[in-house]
Formats: structure tokens, C-alpha cells, sequence
């Protein structure tokens, strides 16, 4: 037996390791910028191909990610492996191309009512704003991976349409991101949600890569895995530790841990090209950065 | 979308409460005979249906369990409840019979080294026991559930062959055994083992039901769970709260919160009878009797 009876259609998948940024931005105390850099460093020595590395935002919003171009500069950047920083609009696409990164994350909900509230837009306004960022990234040599918030379900709205989703995901590999990670932002998908949702994009993407981002959920993140790599999806976003949201807030936990993702993972026969022993080290090492007790 | 998008064949699944026993039984400290009762009551009043209440063990080895009788018999016992106590060989059984119970578990191990360790016995000793147990139950009216140990992966052998385990929940059948509940004994278990384990012992078995008994492991479990449910496994084993193992021994964590449980297969559209907020309710009574603390 083995990944085709658990309709399972491939033998490796791409971890998208989100720890330094979604991981270290809610954690209340500034973190030294020696740190985040040997968390990278940790990270790529274990394994890590895709890292997102830190948020080129306002440091007002999020004072956390002031130092990102100190990181950045900090790291050694290694052959074949991917920095990513989040930009939350034009302005901090400008100033990642200025920084030199070759790779953006951009951010939008399919919830209008929580786009609102997160980018003050509507939809159309930030799907307007993707079209442009997505233009200048291209004139510069600039990636783009998008992720869509609350695609499997937004605590003000509840439900998404499905077709909402599949819409934004279209016009968002239309405009020229080459990977879409759906984003569970408030920990509201189920096994049925994240399988629906995920196949639906999936097959209805024509080059694009997708991605599944859950958040901790008692364990059930795990069940939603599974169902995400039965719906056709190989890239799985996740965090060193744990790490992310904010502990106390109901709805909004942490990330899955990389080194609970790399066990399943690799207990299922597939292969992720992380090693779990260096993993679990580095997730130790996120833990001891957090204010927070993490139990992942 | 819906189940049979996610390969499961049925809309309702069993859940077996085994907090009471398996969740208290390794508490350093001794839980008032009342807070047990509590606990029963908190559960039935949740809508579990099945609840393994207690242990008839010798009180040397589980002094825990020492007021067996006295908790069964401060039950206000329900109509269409039914009341379990886990026996450790024939002596427990006589005990439990006279005690009126109508429904025992048993326990052994598909590995030999474990089942010696445990039980002092072998497997084959183990099963005639087994068979002597079942034959004296039946005469006194006394169904019989079995717990098969170590089913996925045994911390001394490693994997157990398939057809071990095949073999064992066949002859626990022909005894008279009405259901098998296969146990990830020490949190062995990936979604592999779990399907290709659960699918042959399924297959093989002409009118048992089928129980899938896990311990947490960050999340896997719930991994587990699912493709469990695929492999065509509709009874659940989880103890409200997850309390269980030795929350300070590696691979012998606690088990999976029923809460958790209930929330997962809800999500997933499958029925349980158990009403989620009662339950939650009642975990977080069973969090607090227990020495350690509890994240589930």
C-alpha cells in the first residue's frame, strides 16, 4: 500500500516555511535581528528551499519587521533558495525590489468584510492593486506568490463562496503570480471546507501552483492536510515551532509547525528534502524567541 | 461536495469515551470516587454512549482504579448507555460479573515483546485467554469488546506485519468479541500504517465493528482519524479532555480529545450523537482533576 490508496498523487512536496515573518510578527517584544537571521540560518542548514524571511510593512503596523533590510543584508543566501518578504501594497513592493529581492508575497482576503478591514479595500480595489504589483514585479525580475485570506471561511461572513475564491485565484495567476497559497487566517477550515475549496482552485488553475496555509486547530490542521494533498495541492505553508497569531486570542493560533508537517510528511512515503532532526532544532530554537508558550 | 468526495462511505460514527479509564488511570494522584462519577455523568449528559468507566485491575498495579466498583455503582445508569470496564485477564472479568456490568473490554498486544512485558504471556497464551474470557462472558450474558495493542508499530519491534495483527482481530472475532478497537499503543501511527492497518483488519473481519484507538502526536492523530474513516473505520476511541499516557514520557502521550474529535467529524458533516459544547465542558472537568496539564 501506499500514496495511491490514499489517492495521493505525487511523491514530494514544496514547504513553504513562513516562520521568520508570520511566525515572529505578532511576538510582542522586539527580537533581536541577530536572531531572526540565525533563525534563516537554522532553517536553510535543515533543509528549507522557500523561506519567507520578514514583511516589508509600515513599522508602525507591525514594529516587529522594522529591521527586514537588516535581515535580509544579515543572511548568507545560498544557491537555489528562495527569500521571500510579505509586501502589503506598491509601497512595499518598492521597497523589497530596492532591497533586492528576487520573490514577493502579497496578501488579500476573498472576504470583503475582512479585506476592509485588514487593507481598507474592497476586492476589486485590491485585486486592482495585485494587477499593478504584479506589473512592476515583472518589470523588475520580481516573483509574486499571493496569498487569499480567509478562503475557507471569514469569522464575519462566514462562508465564502467557493466561486468567489476560484475568481480572485484566476485573476490572480491572470495578472502573473505564479503560486496562490489559500490562506486558512482564523482557523475556520474542516476536512470538507479545505478539500472543496482546494480541488476547486486547483483544477481550475492552468499553471499556477497552489498552496494550503492552515493554522493550529487541536490537531485538525492535520486532517486538512491530508485532504489538501488528496485535492491535488503540494505546497503546504508552515512555521518553525508553531509560531503565529496570537496564543490568546481564540481563532487566531499559531501556524503548523514544520516539524510536525515534516514527520507526517515524510510518514506518508513523500518526500519534503528537510531533515527532521535539523527541523525540530530550529523549531526549538523559534520556540525560545516566542513570549509565548508554545506547544506544538 | 461531501463525504463520498473524501472516500467515506457513512454518515455517523461511533464514538468511545475512554477518559474515565484510560484518560485517569496513570494520575499520580488518587481522583475522589465523586469526581469520577462527575466525570460519567458530565459525559453521558454530553451524549457519549459508551463509556469505559473503569478498570477491574489489581489495585497494586493501578491503585487509580482501586473504587471500580464503588464508581459503576454510583452511576445513575441510563437506558441505552453502555457501561464498560476494562478487565486485564479472567480474574477481572469474575469481578466485573459480579459487579453487573453487561459489557467488558479486554486488552493484549500483537507484539510479543510488548504482551510479555505487559502481560506476561505470549501471544498465543494471550489468546487462549482470550478465548476462555470470552466463553465465560458469554455464558453469563457479558458482551465483549478487545483491544488489540501495539497495531501500529511496536517501540521494541518496530512494525508489526499486517497479517499478525489480521490474524489476532480474526480469532478475537471467533471468540465471540463483538468489536476490535486496534490501538497506536504508543503514538506509532502515520497516516500509512493507519490506513493500511485499518483497511486489511477491516476487510478480514465478517460482522465486528471496528475502533481505532489513538494517541496524540502533534496533530497526526487527526491524520490518523481520517484516513481511518476512509479505510471504512466508523468507532472512534478518545477520552474527553485527552488525558491519558504519561504527559512526560515520550510516546506515551495522552489520547485524542473527544472534544476535538467531535468537532472534527461535525466539520466533516458526520453525525455523533455528542453535543459539542457539553463535551468541551466536560474535557475541561477532566483537565482539572488531572495533575498535569493539558493543551488539547
Amino acid at each position: 500500500m501506499g500514496l495511491s490508496d490514499l489517492h495521493i498523487d505525487f511523491k514530494k512536496v514544496s514547504i513553504f516555511e513562513v516562520g521568520p515573518r508570520d511566525g515572529l510578527q505578532n511576538e510582542p517584544d522586539f527580537i533581536a535581528t541577530g536572531d531572526k537571521i540565525r533563525l534563516v540560518e537554522m532553517l536553510q542548514d535543515a533543509g528549507c528551499r522557500r523561506i519567507e524571511v520578514t514583511s516589508f510593512v509600515h513599522p508602525r503596523w507591525v514594529p516587529q519587521m522594522a529591521d527586514a533590510v537588516d535581515v535580509l543584508n544579515g543572511i548568507s543566501r545560498r544557491e537555489g533558495i528562495t527569500y521571500n518578504a510579505l509586501i502589503p501594497n506598491f509601497k512595499g513592493l518598492e521597497r523589497a525590489v530596492d532591497a533586492g529581492l528576487k520573490e514577493v508575497v502579497t496578501i488579500m482576503s476573498s472576504s470583503e468584510s475582512h479585506n476592509t478591514k485588514n487593507l481598507n479595500m474592497s476586492v476589486a480595489e485590491s485585486l486592482e492593486e495585485m494587477k499593478r504589483i504584479n506589473e512592476y514585479a515583472a518589470s523588475h525580475g520580481v516573483r509574486v506568490r499571493s496569498y487569499i485570506g480567509t478562503a475557507y471561511g471569514c469569522p464575519m461572513e462566514g462562508a465564502i463562496p467557493v466561486e468567489k475564491v476560484v475568481d480572485i485565484a484566476k485573476k490572480l495567476e491572470e495578472y502573473g503570480s505564479y503560486e496562490i497559497s489559500l490562506g486558512d487566517t482564523t482557523g475556520m477550515a474542516g476536512p470538507v471546507s479545505a478539500y472543496e475549496v482546494g480541488s476547486r482552485v486547483r483544477e481550475q488553475l492552468k499553471k499556477a501552483s497552489l498552496a494550503a496555509h492552515f493554522h493550529r486547530a487541536s490537531g485538525i490542521e492535520f486532517a486538512n492536510v491530508l485532504v489538501s494533498l488528496q485535492a491535488g495541492i503540494d505546497v503546504i505553508d508552515s512555521a518553525a515551532g508553531g509560531l503565529g497569531g496570537c496564543p490568546y486570542a481564540p481563532g487566531a493560533t499559531g501556524n503548523i509547525a514544520t516539524e510536525t508537517l515534516v514527520d507526517m510528511l515524510h510518514r506518508l512515503g513523500l518526500e519534503t528534502g528537510i531533515d527532521l532532526e535539523k527541523i525540530t532544532k530550529a523549531g526549538d530554537f523559534a520556540k525560545g524567541l516566542s513570549a509565548y508558550e508554545h506547544t506544538a
